[in-house]
């Protein structure tokens, strides 16, 4: 499967516009743009080898080039996979240029702040790829859901009226077209599994005993508010999906499938960056000889 | 001078919406709306004295209460006195609880970041006053008329292109607009002061040596761009000044009334919060007695 081929994997995945979108529309057991054959494991590890490879080169041009930075977001529902495809997806790339934060409850210092504060700190340097396992979603989406999250964040009252949510994706808009002007490319994935496969994941993880650290018991309360999810995800989805910050939903039913579009997306991505090693004008390279010389000249 | 007549001080200096908005509208050297006997030092000095009083009393039910946080921004051409206007006006706050960052030139590690970065990380905790001496403005003014401060942010030339001004100021709109509603009211001051106040202070700072370390060479070659930074500033309180993030144009000739102008300001938004003391209900009002006996049983 040549990179051609691979690239046709991103472009039906990518939502640059909001309006209409449904996410009943995704199929989350699709494999579609897959070539035949992908069934089989060795080739399917091949594919990720040279996808997970071509992302390594990309990001020593961007780290060289020292102007653009790489966000890679990721946000599901519990068990879709989201570890997984950071593991197989960036293990391979050089971690001086690349950092993972997973934003988990907030501290106390940071539910003193305002709600994006904690993300900035964590945004990548120019030149790097940052990835993060969540983001400032989860504030139009276990804060939407569970009052009691949006309590904890002691805002006054005269801010938190009926429009809340609409403010907060509007805010997320405004400040995913600032970072692109800032020329931090963000890259936005959603891991779409379904509930069925859910049910399936959370039954391994209690009945298989090296996976049961992943297990919490709030896992299955959280499966309670399953459409409460998906409708917040779709209105955030609605409202935030830009040319400049596109949304990708990813079928995630199929680990291995959401991977390889996962690195597909940002190979893609880094691609239409033009990125290059800065050339050196010609009196630094008469600088180089003269280093040359000097160093030959040593005895 | 009573509170209402001080706080009278305040309105006309307040631009809340950028239309039509003209820097030579507004007098460097004015004190309208001062009292007569103003001129007299200690009725101005007592004046100042009650301004802060009231201030202070303010924080501390903004600290008790923990809801909201005020920043106040300041921004001015050399020698309009905001180093000044901050020791004055804050002196006589608590300081745990009121924090001042000064934004000098960015370090490698600010440049690698995108511009809001390291004014986002000092933002105030909730309960706090934070003070920033120099703003994110400083990247629609200093960046914006020496090119080389703008090259040294190393943005990909995708970004930079004619629109950029136009981009930043909106970004920092939206990016305000944000702050408010997440319970931050932010003041913005403009210190005012005219070209030949300017002159006169700079040769004070070169001609008596106690305040010879206030003055760099610098200092004058930016003089020569005053009318470039007029133009910016202009422009920049046209495209942010709004009713949730207003705009406060203060005369500055007189040190004394800018000042004055200032704390009062604060001291009139931070009234418009109706911030008190947490009530405690009367559950915890029964614990306080029991905990009261339990001390008073002690020998």
């Amino acid at each position: 499967m040549d990179r051609k081929a691979r690239r046709r994997l991103v472009d039906r995945y990518r939502i640059t516009s909001g309006k209409g979108f449904r996410l009943k529309d995704i199929d989350p057991g699709s494999t579609e743009g897959a070539p035949d054959g992908i069934e089989d494991k060795d080739f399917v590890e091949a594919l990720q080898r040279d996808s997970t490879a071509e992302l390594a080169e990309l990001q020593d041009k961007l780290y060289a080039q020292d102007r653009w930075a790489v966000l890679a977001i990721f946000q599901a529902m519990d068990a879709a996979g989201k570890d997984g495809a950071i593991k197989h997806v960036f293990s391979g790339l050089n971690p001086q240029g690349c950092t993972v934060e997973a934003f988990k409850a907030p501290s106390a210092t940071e539910l003193d702040h305002d709600f994006l504060w904690r993300h900035v700190l964590a945004l990548p340097r120019r030149g790097h790829i940052g990835i993060h396992n969540r983001s400032w979603y989860e504030e139009v989406l276990v804060a939407r859901i569970h009052p009691e999250i949006l309590a904890r964040q002691k805002l006054p009252a005269a801010v938190t009226g009926k429009h809340i949510w609409d403010e907060r994706l509007e805010d997320i808009a405004a400040f995913e077209r600032y970072l692109g002007r800032q020329g931090i490319v963000l890259l936005k994935f959603f891991l779409h599994i379904g509930k069925d496969e859910q049910k399936h994941r959370f039954l391994s993880r209690i009945e298989e005993p090296e996976k049961n650290w992943k297990f919490s018991a709030q896992d299955v309360a959280e499966r309670q508010h399953w459409k409460e999810y998906r409708d917040a995800y779709e209105q955030a989805i609605r409202a935030t999906a830009t040319e400049a910050a596109p949304w990708h939903v990813v079928p995630a039913d199929h680990k291995w499938f959401a991977r390889l579009v996962v690195s597909e997306t940002i190979a893609a991505a880094m691609e239409r960056l033009d990125l290059r090693y800065p050339e050196v004008d010609p009196e630094a390279r008469d600088r180089l000889q003269v280093a040359r010389a000097a160093l030959l000249a040593e005895d």
